[in-house]
């Protein structure tokens, strides 16, 4: 991935990725301290198809084609993916994506934070990171459907629910 | 438009796209038979956008910059489009599009219908064809936003509200 050769780069010349630009804010330690794990995201989407299954099998999601995960993965507007780092390790430990129109409207799918990594705050700043992509591109109607459990957690990061008497409806095969 | 053109040729084997075939069914007379307006579906994406923009207008639509509204027509998965025919006149009178992953989701955006054609059936047919189209794709998971006054239209067609406690949300700029 491109993201990682910038990450052990010396050279500040070479942050011009949003992967490496975003992860400065987060490194709360120097760079060269590889003894602290550290948390950074990205928006490449290289992703290893089998280790984000791994992912979501650890959430418990069923399974999904990988040659049509592939292709949605390929279709999406923006592809965020939330990494450990320690030393040369790195570990992906969140993923969300988007559909978009490229101008009005976003809905975001599939996001997941690998449950060893939940409750410290990680999954809000991946989303906030999401949105900050999405609001760069001009994206201002952000959507997504919550699971019942995740309604207050969208919440407090500034989702409304159904606003002005708006509904999410779906509509499935016989 | 290619779908015009197709549609006042006389032979049959040009009827490969999407349009022509799908207007065969709908045409209730010869299609010599220029005398009763016909109503034709297409998924050609070059709207002239003036004439969508006065369509929005007839529904009370705030209106939005073209050069957005061009860029999101051509980003969009899916753009539905419902004519009225007689014998050389066309007129647009109603719109839909969809954003997609191209693999498992679809959501339906900016559904439109002239309010002179409303309460015929009309929205009704041209939501089925969307659902047609985007079944024809493989997509199962179709999804939308529906107001609070177009919930039962829906409905009707077979969309869903809130199915497993899945709300809708939104996120918009401050």
């Amino acid at each position: 991935m491109v993201f990682w050769k910038k990450l052990f780069s010396n050279s500040d010349t070479v942050a011009t990725s949003e992967t490496t630009e975003y992860s400065r804010e987060l490194f709360n330690s120097d760079a060269q301290d590889f003894a602290q794990p550290q948390i950074i995201f990205s928006t490449e989407r290289d992703i290893n198809l089998y280790e984000l299954e791994e992912l979501c099998d650890r959430v418990g999601w069923a399974r999904r084609p990988l040659r049509k995960v592939k292709k949605a993965i390929n279709h999406s507007f923006l592809v965020v993916s939330m990494w450990e780092v320690q030393g040369k390790k790195r570990r992906l430990i969140g993923f969300a994506r988007a559909t978009s129109d490229h101008a009005f409207n976003a809905t975001i799918w599939d996001v997941v934070v690998d449950p060893n990594f939940q409750g410290r705050g990680l999954g809000k700043a991946m989303m906030k990171y999401t949105i900050s992509q999405l609001r760069s591109e001009d994206i201002s109607n952000i959507t997504l459907f919550a699971d019942p459990q995740v309604v207050k957690f969208y919440q407090r990061l500034g989702f409304i629910l159904d606003p002005e008497g708006i509904k999410g409806m779906f509509w499935y095969p016989d």
